[in-house]
C-alpha cells in the first residue's frame, strides 16, 4: 500500500483535454472544475493502455486498411480461452453474440424478451444504467432493494415476494455487484436461480466486472454456479471494464438455451449487427496470456487502492465505505453525517472538488451514498482521501 | 489511363491473410483460389490508408487510453463541413444519428417506420443488402425493376403503378446507384419524390457513394434536390465507402422532419447506441481538407480504372459494361454470350479466377450480370481484363 512500491499503475497520465468523458465532462455534469478537480465517476481507469493492446492497434496501423474484415475464429478462441482459463466456464462461443458494448446488449435483451407492458426487476441500488435502459425501452421498473446487513449488501428473497407484481418477465443482475463490489456466493446465486424459476423470470446476469475480484475472492459465473438456470439465462460479458476499452464498444451476449438463443438471434439479425475492427482486435489481444498477467498485477493494485481509501474514509467521522470484494468502485455512505443529500454532495463537488456518482441515481437505497471510482494511480486515491478529510474536516 | 502515370493508388498491397473479407473469404464464397485469384466482390478498396487516417489512429495510440469518450462536437462540425463543402448540403447535425455502419442504420429505419406486414420497395437490381435487410426484418419485398434503356438504367414510374400493392410504406433508394453507377438527375429525383408522396412512402435515400462521382458528374443530395420531400425523408451517409473504413462501423442517419426524427430518436435510444472511438476518429479525420484533396485524386483514378475496364470488356464479344457515372463498381452484362448463368459465372470464377458478385443476388434484372469492384491498383484492373478476355476467348 506504500507509494514507494514501484508499479506501472502509479504513472499519472493526464487525460484532461483528451475527450475522456470522466475528465472532460465533470465540470458540465457536477460543476467540478476541470483544472483542479479529481474525476472519480465514469467507470473507466486512468491507466496507460498495456503494451499488448498498443501492439494490437499498431498491427492495424501496419495493415493500413480498415475495410471489411473476417477472421472472428481467433477472436472466438480467445474468448473461449479466457472464460475457461480465468473463470472455469467452458463457454461455447456458438452461443455468443457480439454487441456494441454491453449497454447495447442489455437493451436488446430487454427489447427482445419483454413487451412494453412488462416489468423488469433490479436489485437496487445497482448500476444506474439498468433502470435507465428499462425506462428508455418503455418497460416498467420493479425495484427489489438490497438489505444492508452490517455494511454488506444481501438479497432478501422473502421480502421480495411482496414486491413482485406478477408482471415481471426479467431480472437484471449485476455480478459482481456494481456499486458495492459484492462477489455473490454460491448459496446466494442458487437462491436467485430459484427465485427466477419461481417467478418465471429471464435472468440477465451482467458479469462485466468478473475479472476484477480482489485477491482471495472468486467470481462464480452464473452458468457454472447454477447450471439448472441455463434454460432462462443470458450472460453478458466484455473486456471493456477489465482492460479499459469501453470506447471501442464491443460486448458479448451469451445464451445457452437453444430456444432463447434462436429468438434472440432472429431479433439480432434484424438489426444487421457486425462487430467493429478495433473492438474485436483489442478484445482478442486482451484475452491472452499477456492480458492475464496484466490483470493479475491490476487486481492487487486495485485492492491496495481500496484498502487505502477505506482507511481514509474510516478516519472521517460520519462516513463509511462498504467493504469491497471486487470492482474498482467504492460505495460510501454519508448517512452518519446527518447531512441532507445536497449538503454532502455539495461538499464532495465544491469542497473536495471530486466528481463522484451521486448514489440516488443508482436507485432506492442509494440516497445517502456516493460512488467513487478508484481505477487510478494510488497517489490520486491518497489525494482524494485528503480532499474528503478536509471537506468534512469540521466534523472531526 | 497509362500504367506509367505515377499515382499513390498504383501501389499493390497484398491483403491476403490479413482478415480482409474480400480476399480471405473468396475461396469459401466462390471457390476462387486465394493464392491466384483476384478479389473484385466486397465493396472496399485495396489502397493503402492515406496519411490523415493513419495519423488519426496514431493519435489514439499516443493517448493510450480507450475508455469512455466525449467530444462529438468536432465530429459533428467535420460532418457539417464535408456535406456543405462537398455536396452543397448544409446539414443540421442535430438531425443526425450515428449508427454502427449504414446497414445497421437502414435496418433500424425499416424496424422503426414499418410493421412486419408492410412492404418495402426497391428499384432492382440494387445493392443486395437492401432485400436481405427487408427479409431479415421480416418485412415484404416489392421490386420495382429499373429499365435498361440503351445500356443505362432508368426508373419507370408509369410501370411501377401496376406493381404497387398498396401495402408499401417505405422505399430504399441507392443514390448514386449501386451496382450501375448512375448519378440520378434532378428530374429523376423529382419524379421519385412525387412517387413517394403519391404512395405515401417514407424515402430512405442511401447516399453512401455520394463522394465517388466521376469528374464532371454531380451528385444531388435528396434534401437539396427535393426539399419538398423532407417531411418523409431519411438520408443515410457514411465515410466508409469513400475512405475505405467500413470495418470501423460508423454511419449517419439524418432525418430533417421533426416528427419522424422524434419517432426514430425514441426507437434509437431504446437500443443504447453510442458510437465507437475509432469509427468517430477516422470519420472526423476523413471529413477534412486533407480528405477532400485525397478524394479529388481518387475520383479520376477510379474513372481511369473504369475506362480501362470498359475498353477491355468492349473488346470481348458478348460482354458489355454499363457506362459508369460514379462508384467503383462495374456492372457487366453477359447476356450477349448466350450462356446460361452457371456457365458465364463458372468462366469468371474458375476460368478467370475472379471473385465478382453474381448479379442475380441484386434482384430482378440482375440475372445476366456480374458486379466487378474496380477499387484497386490499375495494374490489377488490367489483369482482370486480360483474365476475362482469356476466359471468354473462344468467343472471339
Amino acid at each position: 500500500m506504500s507509494l514507494d512500491t514501484a508499479s506501472p499503475f502509479d504513472e499519472i497520465i493526464d487525460r484532461r483535454g483528451t475527450n475522456a468523458s470522466k475528465w472532460d465532462l465533470m465540470e458540465r455534469a457536477f460543476g467540478v472544475p476541470q483544472e483542479t478537480g479529481l474525476a472519480m465517476w465514469v467507470a473507466d481507469m486512468d491507466f496507460r493502455a498495456p503494451d499488448f493492446l498498443q501492439a494490437a492497434v499498431q498491427a492495424q496501423l501496419q495493415k493500413a486498411n480498415y475495410g471489411y474484415f473476417c477472421g472472428l475464429e481467433s477472436f472466438n478462441e480467445a474468448v473461449h480461452w479466457w472464460m475457461s482459463e480465468r473463470h472455469g466456464w467452458a463457454i461455447d462461443t456458438d452461443h455468443m453474440f457480439t454487441t456494441y458494448g454491453l449497454g447495447h446488449g442489455i437493451a436488446m435483451a430487454i427489447q427482445c424478451f419483454t413487451a412494453p407492458e412488462d416489468h423488469v426487476a433490479i436489485f437496487s441500488p445497482v448500476y444506474h444504467e439498468f433502470a435507465i435502459k428499462i425506462g428508455k425501452t418503455g418497460r416498467n421498473l420493479t425495484e427489489l432493494p438490497l438489505v444492508n446487513r452490517n455494511g454488506r449488501y444481501e438479497m432478501d428473497f422473502d421480502a421480495y415476494e411482496a414486491r413482485m407484481t406478477g408482471r415481471e418477465k426479467m431480472v437484471l443482475f449485476s455480478s459482481p455487484h456494481n456499486p458495492a463490489g459484492r462477489v455473490w456466493t454460491q448459496a446466494e446465486l442458487a437462491q436467485l436461480a430459484a427465485f427466477c424459476r419461481r417467478h418465471d423470470l429471464i435472468l440477465v446476469s451482467d458479469e462485466i466486472h468478473h475479472d476484477l475480484t480482489f485477491p482471495g475472492q472468486t467470481h462464480l459465473p452464473m452458468p457454472v454456479a447454477c447450471p439448472e438456470i441455463t434454460d432462462r439465462l443470458i450472460v453478458t460479458t466484455s473486456a471493456s471494464k477489465t482492460f479499459n476499452i469501453a470506447g471501442t464498444r464491443c460486448g458479448c451476449v451469451t445464451i445457452p438455451d437453444p430456444a432463447l438463443r434462436e429468438r434472440f438471434g432472429r431479433f439480432y439479425r434484424g438489426f444487421d449487427i457486425n462487430p467493429n475492427l478495433f473492438g474485436i482486435a483489442l478484445m482478442e489481444a486482451a484475452y491472452s496470456p499477456a492480458g492475464a498477467a496484466w490483470v493479475d498485477e491490476l487486481r492487487p493494485y486495485i485492492a491496495g487502492n481500496a484498502a487505502l481509501f477505506a482507511e481514509g474514509i474510516a478516519a472521517i467521522p460520519g462516513l463509511s465505505a462498504m467493504p469491497m470484494e471486487s470492482t474498482y468502485l467504492a460505495w460510501v455512505d454519508f448517512s452518519g453525517t446527518g447531512m441532507a443529500r445536497e449538503e454532502f454532495q455539495g461538499r464532495v463537488y465544491k469542497g473536495a472538488e471530486i466528481a463522484a456518482t451521486p448514489g440516488h441515481t443508482l436507485g432506492t437505497g442509494g440516497e445517502s451514498f456516493m460512488r467513487f471510482n478508484l481505477g487510478m494511480p494510488r497517489a490520486r486515491v491518497q489525494e482524494a482521501v485528503e480532499r474528503l478529510a478536509r471537506a468534512f474536516g469540521d466534523l472531526q
